[in-house]
């Protein structure tokens, strides 16, 4: 066979299992966002379009692979968590990190357009991505719960950040200066005070991120075969938000 | 800080440095593209808008890195070269091999009205990759002969088979069948005295895949060590020059 | 500085940090042990002073590491489980591995002579190791009874082996012809009715291999610091035998 | 089978091939050798005993093991080359690294009393280890001249550190401060003007270290076989020291 002598450069193809019985989670994350969000006129401090576009693209993702049975995603990351049990691809390594962070990246692009029907896709978005092994529940609940508190701070600010420039009038530098050294009380303050925003009664999914779990029981499985979910704050079917009190 | 106690868990993220001074191939491929391409009817054995869609895909991740000199692809699936030198990412396994497949991901559904303006995306296609590591020039060129020698002999095998499924009206058990056995000498008299085919004229494209070589300009063929290039439609051999304007 | 310009070799060592919060167990195994035991005359099918060795070296590498809580050795290997948060050499891979396997065989051969008074140690004894991580107890608890249930059954078969070739008068062709597809029960048979062997009553080190668990409280506490231990069959204080029903 | 429900922990040791057709180092380190040589009383600035036990040591391991095709030592670490196309335990990482570290160290306690034969060994010595994998001579080459460069360095500090405190009579902390910022040539001029030792004509195994190649021809082979050396100064048949000028 022609190439027979060439084959032995298989032998550098190394075997990348992942440790049996473990969590497996799966962060992507965007790659130059800051310059995607910018090039593509993103509301700040959050585009719900941008969020739901990363929601439906986790969706699909979840749908591929029955092994995820939770994703919790924020701005422009997202968190993909596989079962202890799962053997998908035999836990090769590259094998799953590839694949998911693939499928998430062609449902980006392809859901674009439904998403900012009125905005060209100027280039081709993409996403890196990680595996992280738990050994168990309870780190895999701290992974949720830290990247949950890392929203919840990062917005807090965002929000008091654009509401200092787009309605106090400050530029970014001394929006900035501003909240140097502020807690948390100081920013719900500003807010409310400066700006009659009551910071708790902000959209949940800007303040807690989005929280994707595999549906199991449902009236109408029909619905869910199909992809339907409700809004943000309506009876939505497969995207939840979690409770998070900091 | 409200997350700090959860932080811990980002100990579980692992280094994954790739060795120093070694030649990396990063190789993606097709996930599920047998269903794929009959979704969106690619031509058999080859599809040229599909090949080109694939090419337009590698060059845009040639573009995004630099420390790609030189890609290979065949079918559904590109290998990307990173140089010895190369410290992208500071050589993170993860980093690179995801940054890599999503980036091609992106721009393959990106571009895929383009190369197929009258054919609806029916769903977003993805792509598994995987880093290879080479430690000697030599290796790195017997890879690529490798790929090219499967090129090779994928391609004779399958221009034989539709010819006698699409020509000469066998079903596909039985062109199986009559190819069982043969070895490429066969496949040529075949090809040759059945339906009066010169296999070695049939598009380069598609008997030796698509090289893309980073480009420094040559006003001078010969200055490839091979010989011929060209473009895809003309008498190239090996080595197709991409266009690239940064 | 004179090496400056080759410490880049340096870059080259790569990290391998052991996943966090799992428990590691290092398996030290006898590398050419059927020589060894041969050319230095050990009785078949259990050398007690062998065994005595080896538990002796096991029971300074548990003094050495303060990380490992337990021990079990059969024939020429021993394993030794590190709990859970051990971050002894920051969880280094190979430091870890070679550190343990080092000393056990440095001390197997120290205290060779205090086993072993009359016969000379011909020539250096080495071990390989390797280190297994697991998750959660279950898998550890279960890696122990996949190690005793393996001593029983070789000591079994060992046992009724050598029975008859050393009292049988079967060559050891004929006594593995014997064996053939018999189960536990035939073999305590052949022992019983054949030799008057009551295979229950045998030393449970044989039977049971060893296991070292690190003590926590004694009524003697001078006395465990001494690192003082009974005899195989009185009071021991570290070293200890499990019970295991097959 | 009684094992085999417990069978299942064994998929938890994972395959570690190391890339093929690379220079394997691995590198042997005396684990507290500071405490080891205070211990038993070692002479210093070196002592040709326990040099000439390393060196013993490393030759019966390269004996073990005829894929190493070099050695280098100095003070109480070894460093084992293995050539490019060495399979040796099919290039699994754990089974090489600790085979070699484990039969070094049972070497080295096994020939203590050769070399220490009035010295009492008073508790086992031990050797962590690691390997390195380098994909071309150059770096090879840069790794064992990055070594020799070491042995210099710390070697001439040493010298004129015990010189200035055996016989110039400083206490350690006055000859730390005396040494502070010297360069070489400084501590060549202390040596010789000071205690008039010509730094250059000391032993060449201190200065240099030891080298061992594996022997390829020789007009007795009968004696290679037989493991003899020549001494560090006459014409030893498997141990040699290499030139070296910082």
């Amino acid at each position: 066979m022609a190439g027979t002598r060439f084959a032995y450069v298989r032998s550098y193809e190394q075997p990348d299992p992942l440790l049996p019985n473990t969590f497996l989670v799966v962060r992507v994350d965007g790659h130059g966002f800051h310059r995607f969000s910018d090039t593509h006129g993103f509301e700040k401090p959050n585009d719900m379009r941008a969020l739901e576009l990363m929601n439906h693209a986790a969706k699909d993702v979840m749908e591929a692979y029955p092994d995820i049975v939770l994703a919790f995603g924020e701005s422009d990351e997202f968190s993909f968590m596989l079962h202890k049990s799962c053997t998908l691809f035999n836990r090769r390594h590259s094998k799953i990190l590839t694949s998911i962070t693939s499928h998430f990246t062609s449902a980006y692009v392809f859901h674009w357009s439904a998403h900012f029907p009125n905005t060209r896709l100027e280039y081709p978005p993409s996403f890196d991505g990680r595996v992280v092994v738990y050994p168990t529940e309870r780190e895999v609940k701290d992974y949720f719960a830290w990247r949950q508190a890392d929203t919840h701070i990062n917005n807090l600010y965002n929000t008091t950040f654009w509401a200092l420039v787009h309605r106090g009038g400050l530029s970014t530098a001394e929006a900035h200066s501003r909240l140097k050294g502020t807690v948390s009380k100081n920013k719900h303050e500003i807010l409310f005070s400066q700006f009659g925003i009551n910071y708790n009664v902000l959209p949940a999914i800007y303040r807690k991120g989005s929280v994707l779990l595999r549906g199991e029981t449902t009236t109408t499985p029909g619905a869910a075969r199909d992809g339907q979910e409700g809004s943000a704050e309506g009876g939505m079917l497969l995207i939840k938000r979690v409770k998070y009190t900091p």
